[in-house]
């Protein structure tokens, strides 16, 4: 507390990601992290633009991150006027807040979902509906027809993992062509289908996605938004009334190199999908009633073990995984995919805690 | 235009950066970058960081950049808790104005200026009053002694290059201990007094620094403010309802590193303090006004000559200076001190073109 404070500084309940262990070797599972390294051409790329002598370094980064967008423009079929670059898409998320989802009626998003949304609101004093996702944890897009400033949904959806149709997508983009619909996609890789290809359709439709996750890049912190010109514009417009070179050239290095190794990522990815089936299998044979998954996650709850007591007995076991203490959720686990030997020292620990 | 732009989007004047030119050797002398490479440290800390495959990029950097600031606390004979690290001191200053600068009372800023604080102000609805420059553009601190919600001042000044002693600062702050008062200093080490050591007399002083410049880390963003643990807390309030993670892991092991090499950075403030003073003696030579300058890069007016004209003569000698066209510095260029060979040829135009 300080009476220096702006009014806003004492309302606000900041995010809490999740813990970064200072151990030597822990079984990290708690922040979705892919298990994997990024391409080969990402080490290289940044080698690259470090030079011999770091000279490159003293320069300013491309404010526009032209080439950077230009590349994932061609990825995705998008002219680049279509991609906004942020620092990870929680800069993104974050600038969508203030320049797409303030207006008078209040945005619409999951009452379970990603724990940044309202974090989000409440920063820049948007008003917000949680509609409730239904028992199992699935999004009825009927739910989203009420009279609105906007929608907001990851896809799949966080902490759940539930992926939603792009069929859906489009039906709940039909019922709100007056305002922002955004669809969060930073784990659409592992299995779900991505709203990109609608954009050219539906002028409300952003596309939020990340390099974090499929792309090994979490450690680089590069987002970026897919959407209608007038859109990006107006990220771009308040993007540049806060930092004009959000992304350092290394970054941008980096994420543009991961874009130009599709053999890795599509590897990455297959193998992360083939853990996650076998934990899921796994986790249900110890008795876990495990949400269907389309992301590097499972979330998983045992109808006999608190969710709380158990994320404390693997953490004492130096394995990490996420427990909320939300409503409806606080007996839940979400458990990253790691590689096939920390899920199988996850489950074994689990067999041992409940066995 | 959108219909789906929140209100504030149509209102944004977005702050325009130096122009990164496209050339192959342009000689830049427009975003006062510094003219020398970065430690070879930070070469070696992005190496080590990056290690052999790159597989630590998968992982999120600390969210807290602790070891950064650390380090950086250490160098300032400060606490841990009394820094702040953000993406730039342009993100830094950014989460300032939403933390710190939002109060009823107009916050007071000088008429010449960085030209990011009107921009950040309307993006926050920060109130503000210009004060205006006395005629050689010096800081009267007897004008900001009406009632304010804060006071902001670069010190040295940009563009005019011209710093306020120490003393003028500690008039300002007993002046005003009820509002915050930050001191910018993103030039501070070519030539002028650092406040760093009345953050313990002053509760209410908020110190913001950078790596971009004497560091020559421009490419790398990475900037702090240092204060009171009170102010830090709430740019950290709003910091971590923004993004998490806006440090990525070569970021902060480039900006730690440009802090073990003390020697580097002495010697490479030298040499610009050098070429600057030189720089400033030619281009009196040639008949300029030139401002006294701490910073590193001059800000001079030819008495004969319109500077935009210049401006556009030295660009097509792919030669880039700084035009503002703005009231009352529209006569004035800024440039960057380059290396004796870039200042040579910038001189050597400038004759030319006048001569």
């Amino acid at each position: 507390m300080s009476r220096f404070w702006s009014d806003i500084v004492h309302t606000l309940t900041p995010y809490v990601p999740g813990e970064q262990p200072a151990l030597a070797h822990p079984i990290k599972l708690n922040t979705n992290e892919n298990p994997y390294p990024p391409s080969p051409r990402v080490v290289e790329a940044v080698r690259r633009e470090l030079g011999e002598d770091g000279a490159t370094l003293r320069k300013y980064p491309d404010p526009t991150a032209r080439a950077l967008r230009e590349a994932v423009a061609k990825h995705h079929g998008l002219r680049v006027e279509q991609v906004f670059a942020g620092n990870g898409s929680d800069e993104v998320l974050a600038h969508a807040f203030a320049a797409l989802l303030k207006h008078e009626a209040p945005i619409l998003f999951p009452d379970i979902t990603y724990s940044f949304y309202p974090v989000y609101a409440q920063l820049y004093g948007v008003e917000y509906r949680a509609i409730a996702l239904n028992a199992d944890f699935a999004i009825d897009v009927d739910d989203y027809r009420a009279p609105n400033g906007g929608v907001l949904l990851p896809n799949p959806n966080a902490p759940t993992g539930r992926a939603l149709p792009l069929s859906e997508i489009e039906v709940l983009l039909k019922q709100n062509p007056d305002v922002p619909v955004i669809i969060d996609e930073a784990y659409v890789d592992f299995g779900a289908e991505s709203a990109v290809n609608l954009i050219d359709t539906y002028p409300n439709l952003l596309v939020v996605q990340t390099t974090s996750k499929a792309r090994s890049l979490a450690g680089m912190r590069v987002g970026f938004a897919f959407g209608d010109a007038a859109l990006i514009e107006g990220l771009t417009r308040v993007k540049d009334s806060f930092n004009s070179y959000p992304l350092d050239r290394l970054a941008q290095a980096a994420a543009l190199a991961s874009y130009e190794d599709q053999a890795w990522f599509e590897e990455s990815c297959a193998k992360v999908v083939e853990s996650r089936d076998r934990m899921t299998a796994q986790l249900r044979a110890l008795g876990f009633d495990v949400v269907p998954s389309a992301a590097n996650f499972v979330f998983a709850k045992h109808p006999a073990h608190d969710a709380a007591t158990l994320a404390a007995a693997l953490k004492a076991k130096e394995i990490f995984v996420r427990h909320f203490k939300l409503p409806r959720i606080d007996q839940h686990l979400r458990i990253s995919i790691g590689t096939p030997a920390e899920c199988d020292a996850l489950v074994a620990a689990l067999k041992e805690l409940i066995g």
